[in-house]
């Protein structure tokens, strides 16, 4: 395809609320050409965790996904959440399809093995395999991707959805010109977390070690960068992470680049 | 297309547990040409609702969807279920595409009035638009459908599993000979329901009403024969209820016909 497509990861607050989400997928369907839309959802699923008496447990910002949680995460990332969206977009004329990583097969990974932790199922991405999904690009459909994988033998995994994003990007920008956007409640990244105008304009590996390593950067911030500087050496043509008001101002947020 | 496309509708205690969910996915993967796959998943949402604390409803076996019920059935049949068999799916080398009538904006729906029960945020079908589906069925992908509809302002609706797969029979059968076959627990419809040898070799209208009247044929099989008559007289080739087993075996189960 000649046009540049769009991805954009969703997640954070945004998804929290009817209201937000609705400015965010109306700024959303108006973005030009070809679009992907990555969901999480992590607070709705520790808040239905919750309510079927399920203890949620984290670690450094991963969630221990055994197999009650793995159903809970499926009913939420696969089913609540990503059809909540569609249907959203379904009423602003977007002819949006929502699926996981299992379908299509669009998405493999293979249960986290190596680490200290036990994370039960949670799926590191393997291959990503997008040319079912460059036909539905072609006739204007609107992928709506939640984050769940699966190893080609019958289970889901819990994936986290940058690297969903980040993985899928990478995978669109061998066959067409792709940028990322990270789009969350904050305007991009933020030197000082209470003052939103304190919006880092642009960040390259040595910057990010720079606040990363003065503790500016940090928390559930790293792991995106990381997944941002990953996408960018792997062809991504643009990263950025920005707002909801951000997704269709250009120069809003905070660019990453080499 | 040149094949014939089938259409199966699964249901019932075959979703229940994973051994005969496996078995029916092995007999329904190894059917030739190109498939769809409608699911239910009533008696696992009756769990989840009442996991939730959240009474079930049901009059003449619809489900009443307030909207407590249609956020369980969203997860349930959009996400566990659906997911579950798409991954069970991949793991049998079976491209499997698992969507809701909101996905592709595939089935329309709107809330059904003017009857005396408030059934909630329950569909009756409007329109089936099954193009986009067409070029994915050339890829050899398989659709998994949910039963839930939108009705194109947002809103998920909660429809009659069987109704879907009547109606996207009926879609289909505009572009390509289509058969339809309801897989259940029973070998077909019996005459007698504690003696699985009494099946009913072929049933029409006559014979149907016939049975009827006696009291031989009520409750669920009902509203499913009057579906698999409805998509018969709107051009559906063929219309078979039957298990697991007869799945692959021809002339299994109970034929419809004029």
């Amino acid at each position: 395809m000649d046009q540049k497509l769009t991805i954009v990861k969703v997640g954070g607050k945004v998804l929290e609320s009817p209201e937000t989400l609705h400015d965010f997928l109306e700024d959303f369907s108006a973005l030009p050409g070809p679009k992907v839309l990555v969901h999480g959802g992590g607070r709705s699923a520790t808040t239905m965790a919750k309510r079927l008496g399920i203890e949620t447990k984290m670690v450094e910002g991963r969630r221990i996904t055994d197999e009650d949680m793995l159903e809970v995460v499926t009913m939420v990332y696969g089913g609540l959440v990503n059809k909540t969206v569609v249907a959203g977009l379904q009423a602003m004329d977007i002819n949006a399809m929502g699926i996981t990583g299992a379908d299509l097969n669009l998405i493999k990974a293979h249960k986290r093995t190596g680490s200290d932790v036990d994370y039960g199922f949670v799926g590191d991405v393997d291959e990503v395999n997008i040319s079912p999904v460059i036909p539905l690009l072609k006739q204007g459909i609107v992928p709506v991707i939640a984050p769940l994988t699966h190893d080609g033998q019958g289970t889901l995994l819990n994936t986290n959805a940058d690297t969903i994003a980040s993985s899928l990007a990478v995978g669109f920008s061998e066959v067409m010109e792709t940028r990322l956007m990270f789009c969350f409640e904050k305007p991009g990244v933020l030197i000082n977390p209470d003052d939103d105008t304190s919006v880092i304009p642009f960040l390259n590996r040595e910057l990010f070690n720079m606040y990363r390593n003065e503790g500016i950067i940090s928390e559930g911030m790293v792991p995106k960068l990381e997944n941002g500087f990953a996408s960018l050496g792997n062809g991504v043509a643009e990263v950025v992470i920005t707002n909801t008001e951000g997704l269709s101002v250009p120069g809003s947020g905070t660019t990453l680049g080499e």
